[in-house]
């Protein structure tokens, strides 16, 4: 039983992109002053640090972000680096709330930060290929696309899906991306041109895709009993869940659904005393456009095999009757990997305060994040709610 | 305020050592397994898993160690990779500590495990560097022997400290290596072995530097109210402190002693309510000789410039006044960097146990474990006490 309970007072996000004029440093102090400015609290506030990380090692040189992130703020309170491949930002809030929880911490900073474009594509694509299992997959020749193309199929043999539907989940999440001022894609796409795109892993087109991105995000917890003393609209994190699977898809029964993303929105739910109707918004994990609808059906928004109906009907744009993905979702808010999981906290949080501007969803009171690593090795579902408890 | 209790109840730990004929995964599995055994629970007992690495992606393509931890055992509990450079194991020591603390689990195994002989040195050394700061110090050319030898000189200047003096902390870590039947260097050696070895970094020799070394321990945290359900000498984890230092030694104002060790050993005495005069033994980071030096001064074994002296004597061999390093250290026990922290822990649970064998501390009651990332950018300071409290 967790008896201490948790808001979010402050967040902070960088511009996600190709950001050539700053470095893993840089994007991380960023995210981190913006934060801190947000919760209108000196850095000395601040009794822990958790930084969600996946590839510094690989495509930086620098592992060891704690130390990192708290001498950006001339602190020496215990920091940390937590990874779990695409999942790594949420794992890292996960950490700041169970600090809070124990009694331990009061305050807490969470990053997330990624920088990708510094190397190669194909380092970033053997790189991220050690979130899947490098034995059983990456050894053998498989990348990301090609494994979320297996799920792809394996979905498409179980319940069927059109190109239509699939291509939908992206001219969404576009739209949404366009207004969302700190997005990687902020242009409007059509279905034609998710047809057209390029083949990467049939049946996936460079549009279904998300790209590589910099960027860094980070949000400041504390402890609810405080919240109000800092901040005027404080968002109460209501429920919180993580669950794992294999790292292999050739180890699963079944490829067409996530089954940590069900065990983790379980959790989630019942800590939050919420079911699937209550929810005004969900961030859901779309690093392919297949996955979205995979998360949709996991986290119970509709039916197995009816996702890409509600796609289709408009219902998951941001005035629909379900909104996924306002911030644009991975594909195009774009998806620096460790950043990811704090980006959909800010992204919810901004939501819940009436600050999301052009893609605001009227009166929402209750959110969801849903973040994975890998192939759905690690999931973590986040419920958020307006207020305090 | 921490109000639940945690105490070990089982620990596991394979061979330190060149282990040519298991990889990452074998390693995880065999530590995992026998600290399941040695506990004397099934994996489904399990509420949460945190496992400590470094280096997987850089040495074997593989990040995300959580799913691979969870789906050895068939389990889909959350599973987290914590990461701090050589400090990553108590890290997720510490995550295991809040997790109970926090009341979301009341069972989680912690491991650390890293496997570094299958890449070669030179990459080694490039991907340990990813501890320091990768811009101000990596990319200049410094390796690690090189920022301690920096940090030996500084302590020299200040303090003096003989060729001998330094000699001798290897050569009593060997002495306790060759009563260990895990560690990597099971055979004594000499003083004159060790000004003869190889200079790597002047003052530091082949014989001051810890080695490359695969392995993986793992312990299993219990809430301490069932702890007596499972395990008939629990070990109560007493006190637990963790800060954080710069990353690079050019942002220090002193290079002759390590601020977050102070700083962590404070937090974790204070919660522990003891003093030094208490402990019985302790378990410090070694990765070069100088570092123990410091160590025991940071920690509070002596004054400051007189822990020299204090090896010379031979008061900190496991019969002595203060043991240090009854494991060998990660000098002779070897250092496989994501599993030190766990394998202090491992080492100071058997003392108490009464189970350390040839190298035992007589009627140890309590043990503190020092474990450092990088230079001193991250330090975890842990007090573990016989019995329950």
């Amino acid at each position: 039983m967790v008896e201490r309970k948790v808001a979010v007072i402050g967040v902070g996000i960088t511009r996600f992109g190709e950001v050539w004029e700053k470095g893993l440093r840089q994007l991380l102090a960023e995210a981190e002053l913006q934060a801190l400015a947000d919760a209108r609290i000196n850095p000395e506030k601040v009794d822990m640090i958790f930084t969600g990380n996946m590839c510094g090692g690989e495509f930086a040189g620098q592992e060891h972000l704690g130390g990192m992130a708290s001498s950006i703020l001339n602190l020496n309170v215990a920091s940390t680096r937590v990874e779990g491949a695409c999942a790594s930002g949420s794992l890292a809030f996960r950490q700041g709330l169970m600090a809070i929880e124990s009694g331990r911490a009061d305050m807490v900073l969470v990053n997330g930060v990624e920088k990708m474009t510094d190397v190669s594509t194909e380092h970033v694509t053997t790189g991220l290929m050690g979130a899947g299992d490098e034995e059983w997959e990456g050894f053998q020749g498989f990348t990301f696309p090609g494994l979320y193309a297996l799920m792809a199929k394996a979905y498409m043999n179980k319940f069927g899906l059109s190109r239509k539907q699939l291509a939908a989940v992206a001219v969404k999440n576009h739209f949404h991306g366009a207004r969302n001022p700190i997005a990687q894609y902020r242009k409007e796409i059509t279905l034609d041109d998710v047809y057209k795109s390029m083949m990467v892993a049939e049946p996936l087109t460079l549009l279904d895709c998300s790209p590589i991105t910099d960027g860094a995000a980070s949000v400041v917890l504390c402890n609810a009993e405080t919240a109000k003393q800092y901040c005027e609209a404080p968002v109460y994190v209501a429920g919180s869940g993580q669950a794992s699977d294999t790292l292999a898809l050739a180890e699963r029964s079944e490829l067409h659904h996530v089954k940590a993303t069900r065990l983790a929105k379980t959790q989630a739910f019942a800590q939050a005393k919420i079911t699937v109707k209550d929810l005004d918004l969900v961030e859901v994990h779309d690093c392919f456009t297949i996955a979205e609808i995979m998360a949709m059906e996991d986290l119970g928004l509709c039916g197995n095999g009816k996702a890409g109906r509600l796609v289709e009907q408009g219902q998951t744009y941001f005035d629909g009757k379900t909104p996924v993905n306002t911030s644009g979702g991975l594909k195009a808010c774009g998806h620096p990997v460790g950043a990811t999981g704090v980006k959909q906290v800010v992204e919810v949080v901004q939501q819940l305060q009436g600050k999301a501007g052009k893609r605001q969803v009227k009166g929402a009171e209750i959110g969801v994040t849903h973040n994975v690593g890998g192939s759905g090795a690690t999931v973590v579902v986040n419920v958020f709610k307006r207020g305090l408890p």
